[in-house]
């Protein structure tokens, strides 16, 4: 008897810098043909729509080699994308890191490449990723951070991907962590995401800068503080610049804040953090723990694992394989 | 064929200000001989179990008396108690409004009444009660908030109560709103609990008549503002104090910011509100939802009902009842 083919599915990660897309075997036991494009936002959405098309034709054409795959033999894609938005639909209803409001995303992809699209929101996809294959595997309750130009998160609750009642669940990055606080692109002030998302990285280090001159990081960006990133600060701050020191303690506060409310609201087994962020490493998570355990519940706290993602940048594909599988064979 | 007995459950709802007991029948139809006592927690815990249990026996014998019951058709006791705690072992871990620790407060019931006792957080209790028979009647994620001496919190998730990795889950009083802010007396900063609850509320508007001396609050407490309370503050933003109205309207903001905290979070299709705070009525919702509007993504304010509890005052007595249902009987 023949031995049954293999059926692969798609995942597409699309973020406010880059598109991220591979493939994975139903069984999520290999990640095949990755690959990756900056999604460029600023030309509107439908060159992110050809960028993110071509990525999959070439994943596809990848995989067809590679394994010997056949095109029938892909099941479709699960796309990740920013939210707030409408998985029933399948449009994306806001993305401020894109500039797009009400964008039919799922419908663009599908018309372009005739297999079935599943959508969800991309900090979603993350966490399941890495519940379904990273750090968080196994656990029952998990809140799922990822940090890159926003902040986005994801909440698994007994094992199942928690949407809420809109498909607003998880928008950790907009929880208020002080009321009077930094002004937020989303209209609010005291946003997580105003104080520890990338760009609030670099901006706060930068405003340091602008008071205190003593810092390698001048140096690191020639003189020019507009080409100051989070990435440049976590490098000073692992050569032991002060300054860039201060900038990530500071970070670890605001994050634990926020994943303090998130402990005593949800109670989980498993925060993980995906992102860039966590390139900071203990320097980071050491004292954002330490944060967590001054504000958070001592039953909660004792409860709780705080860890940095396992995928690497992946995290976001393989959780978007896990919701396509979850949307349209009704199991992971 | 004879009709089938009535069957009973008692529920308790320990608060840090007042004990209440009631009576239901296994279906929720009535509430039975709901009477209260003050707690007086500065005695000790002995004492209020004497409360509780004493309590108890006068709803069972009302409940003969009223409905031909007999002590057989008592198929035992919820109790609703502040948290956290561990119903595993229905041990109270932590109630600062108590003064406990460690506490177990099941089996110091189970001991002096030989029927069977369930232990739940006084809030989740609140929140289920208003789910079952109150103002959040089918709805399917439900986030309740209960406002009195402290601000505890529940949540409702797809029709079940979600009680966390640890019995942790909806400690929402506990959550952030001023990394910065006001001293709570959990021992952080910043936690809506130390604005908006009860006694917060209190001491703001102490804090505002120490600055200002034109308000009727004054003359209501003859002078002294060691007399001051919530109640009183609702009262004289009732009669158009501007001062008062002001406290009222800053209460507002302050539970605005961690309901849209929740909004964004939990994304739940209702938010009820019960305890002391919901008399200031519209004055308090009207804007309050307007905060919530400003600080939270459209899609989960256009999905979610915020409204004050419809049981007014026995939420937590019914909801202690409906736990005793769904941990005993399997089903609510």
């Amino acid at each position: 008897m023949a031995k049954p083919r293999t059926r692969y599915i798609i995942g597409v990660d699309l973020g406010g810098t880059n598109i991220v897309v591979g493939a994975m075997p139903e069984d999520g036991s290999r990640e095949l043909g990755v690959r990756s494009e900056p999604t460029r936002p600023e030309g509107g959405a439908e060159p992110v729509v050809d960028r993110i098309v071509s990525l999959i034709s070439e994943v596809i054409s990848h995989v067809e080699k590679s394994d010997g795959a056949e095109r029938q033999d892909f099941l479709g894609v699960g796309v990740g994308a920013p939210g707030p938005l409408d998985r029933e639909r399948g449009v994306v209803v806001v993305a401020p890191n894109l500039g797009w409001r009400d964008f039919p995303l799922r419908d663009a992809i599908f018309d372009r490449i005739n297999l079935p699209v599943t959508l969800d929101n991309d900090a979603n996809c993350a966490t399941v990723g890495e519940w379904w294959r990273g750090a968080a595997r196994n656990a029952r309750n998990v809140v799922g951070i990822t940090i890159g130009t926003g902040i986005g998160g994801g909440i698994v609750i007994d094992g199942q991907l928690y949407h809420g009642s809109s498909d607003v669940a998880g928008e950790i990055g907009h929880t208020t962590i002080d009321s009077t606080g930094r002004y937020c692109r989303c209209g609010n002030y005291g946003c997580l995401e105003a104080y520890a998302s990338g760009p609030a990285i670099a901006l706060r280090a930068r405003e340091a800068l602008e008071r205190d001159e003593v810092s390698a990081l001048h140096k690191m960006v020639k003189g020019n503080l507009d080409l100051l990133t989070a990435a440049t600060v976590y490098e000073a701050a692992h050569r032991g610049d002060a300054l860039a020191l201060e900038v990530v303690r500071d970070t670890a506060k605001f994050l634990g804040t926020g994943i303090a409310n998130l402990l005593n609201t949800l109670n989980p087994d498993v925060v993980v953090i995906t992102g860039g962020v966590t390139r900071a490493g203990d320097r980071l998570f050491e004292p954002l723990r330490a944060e967590v355990k001054r504000r958070a519940f001592r039953p909660a706290v004792a409860a709780c694992r705080i860890v940095p993602g396992a995928l690497d940048g992946t995290a976001g594909v393989v959780g978007a394989v896990a919701t396509f599988k979850q949307q349209k064979l009704g199991t992971v």
